[in-house]
């Protein structure tokens, strides 16, 4: 199976996943840090978009299951054709690889590379499309912190325009009982958010009722040449900033990273005990240590 | 041994290296792609030129032989004189690499790096000079297509004055006993062509008579800044360019890639049955591996 | 134990870091230049200047000790900020790494990096500050060429204003007995050299006494748009830069690397029998196994 959004996977899917996470994050807490479960596969990460924390992430996911991983960093400029794409993805399957991650500039291109070839192509993120590793890993930070998924209440605040973490997270936490709320300014909204079947508020206040605040990046460099969605940086972070005092003390904090600190989110509470930021990153490489094995194994069984 | 020509190689070496790469393709086939041959051994890749694909070849064989595999990627600036790329070459000769794999954009960079190494140094294409791996690779393509190579006829078609792939493969297919003609425009052949010891034709009525039809790329990028071989790709593309009316259906099309889709080559020839692109970047690894092997094994046997 | 500064080492740690050396150098004459010491532990080379030599010579001293090495190059301007820097480090420390190696263009950096990861820090230069690896690798190669470190005189000449590596070897020299002194024109002796604790002359006479003369590289790529500290390379090649004339038969000549041949150090003298470079690039693989292995391993034995 490939894993190109959150939909290919049932919450039984997502469960077994989280099993195997459990094994792989025991055995990061180990000396040697290392499985022979992908010995002599090969994994390509397949990076049209630069992403140190991503990549990184499936790297050593990929060499401490002890896979061969190899890295491409392909310049968006050599392969801005969706022919070359295809080519790309051929000339690649002609080296028998058993896994492609891949990150890439256009929404729908994991979901073409994965028409020519016959590995399992993992979405490491495709444009403003989706990020399922992403939402894999926030489900996995929040089932470890409360025990449990269904009737968590969880509100995703900001840049919703721009995000693709916001758009795989609210059709993925919802499919496990999560009740999900977005919070911005109107102009961080996307048209047709009535589409995503979730309440919209444009007011903190909205924060009040949920056990959890997922804080979305203000995406910065993705606003170059374009009419800024908000004034300025300094009076969105004074509206919309999250600081300790927005929240009661037994709310928690995520974030997808990297943080803007002082921007959306302030550096105390970024470092504070109700943040789960860090939990998210430990999380994140055992998820996706658990998805590399799990898309070349039909009937996964704990690592 | 170095490989640094295909003049370095004798056809019975030749036929060595292809019954060793025979053993590599099917340990590309099997689901654990990874021998323990050159375990402990080093093999640095050291790219003074982007070259994605065979870099990504090359690093792929090396790891599949269980090598420790270190890729170096040099910017030309500040490697641009000859002093420097001896003590670079010094530099590594320190590290006690077992095998130095190399592309360089100057000719000759090759024969002199090795000069101050021990290490086997693998010429991974040098300027305008030479390419031997991939004649290596199109030769065995070649065998494993007819079972043969001794009598096969070949056209090399396009883009011959600015490509390494037309040096090499003429004399590494002319080596093989295939009969070797040369297909362009007159601005597209290079001065002294004469002294390749081909036949050359300016008319794509050249091709009615061979069983393959070997299309270069068109060398887009080494254009910039000067006045273009040809007056615009659409006539070139009109004039030269390669599509399934220009070929019986017997005949095969090889290209060294990447191809540029509707220049030298339509789409719909380069994706159909006719076309071995594929199936030279497959044949490739597996080569690349043989010859991995087989510069640090004096008398190599079958893996 | 991290290594941040040669300060953090003792004489006696010296001695025990050079017996692992011998081992490793031992290692790297084999075959198989590989031991299973580090298997299964992970070392992330964080790498926010480019340094290809350093860079290298950290990655195949890791994979020589089968350690799972991912390389991370981040570009200056992203994480220019000093709290870009402390949640780049906490998102590594999340990964669980045992060892990071640092590069950084800012002094403290290294030691700043250390405050937030239970890894143990390597510090392979951080801006003008320190670069203890080179000084242990510089004291390895000295006293695999003379036997012993106490009472070897040392010059360390040219561009000391610029040099992590005068700062660092000054300190590590004189901790291990040897007698330092700096040469060079008094624009390129920073101001508060007094600190120092060595004499400083400002002629090669200077060089007379002295068993070697560690040559310092023309930091030529730190001068862009500032005013130079030496009114043109013709110049101070000619008053300053060393021949073998200069030097008498049995002195002996060091050099950081990468050299500029014909400005600080003429060809013929680096590529004479009188130099140690190469010997330092060969004693610095060795020595930087050893540190891996020694950072981890609080009673070290030998490998």
């Amino acid at each position: 199976m490939h894993l190109l959004s959150v939909d290919d996977l049932s919450p039984a899917d997502i469960d077994t996943l989280f099993r195997l996470s459990d094994g792989f994050l025991e055995v990061a807490s180990r000396p040697i840090k290392k499985v022979p479960t992908l010995r002599g596969r090969t994994q390509i990460n397949m990076f049209f978009e630069a992403s140190t924390r991503t990549l990184t992430s499936f790297e050593l996911a990929g060499k401490r299951l002890s896979a061969d991983v190899v890295n491409i960093k392909a310049s968006g400029s050599s392969v801005s054709k969706g022919e070359s794409l295809k080519d790309t993805i051929l000339t690649l399957e002609s080296y028998r690889p058993d896994i492609i991650v891949m990150r890439h500039h256009q929404v729908g291109a994991c979901r073409m590379a994965a028409r020519y070839t016959t590995a399992r192509v993992v979405n490491a993120g495709d444009g403003a499309g989706e990020h399922p590793t992403q939402c894999l890993l926030d489900l996995y930070s929040l089932r470890r912190t409360y025990g449990r998924l269904e009737g968590l209440k969880v509100a995703i605040v900001g840049d919703v325009l721009r995000s693709r973490v916001a758009r795989s997270n609210v059709f993925g936490f919802r499919k496990m009982g999560i009740d999900v709320r977005l919070v911005g300014p109107p102009t961080l909204i996307p048209p047709g958010i009535e589409h995503w079947g979730v309440p919209v508020y444009h007011d903190l206040e909205a924060l009040d009722e949920v056990d959890v605040v997922y804080v979305l990046r203000m995406q910065l460099e993705r606003a170059k040449g374009k009419v800024p969605p908000v004034p300025s940086l300094r009076e969105y972070s004074r509206l919309w900033g999250l600081s300790p005092r927005r929240l009661r003390p037994d709310q928690r904090v995520m974030h997808p990273g990297p943080i803007n600190r002082g921007v959306e989110i302030t550096g105390d509470l970024a470092d504070s005990d109700r943040s789960l930021i860090l939990h998210q990153v430990e999380s994140g490489l055992a998820v996706r240590m658990a998805i590399l094995y799990h898309v070349l194994a039909p009937h996964p069984q704990a690592a």
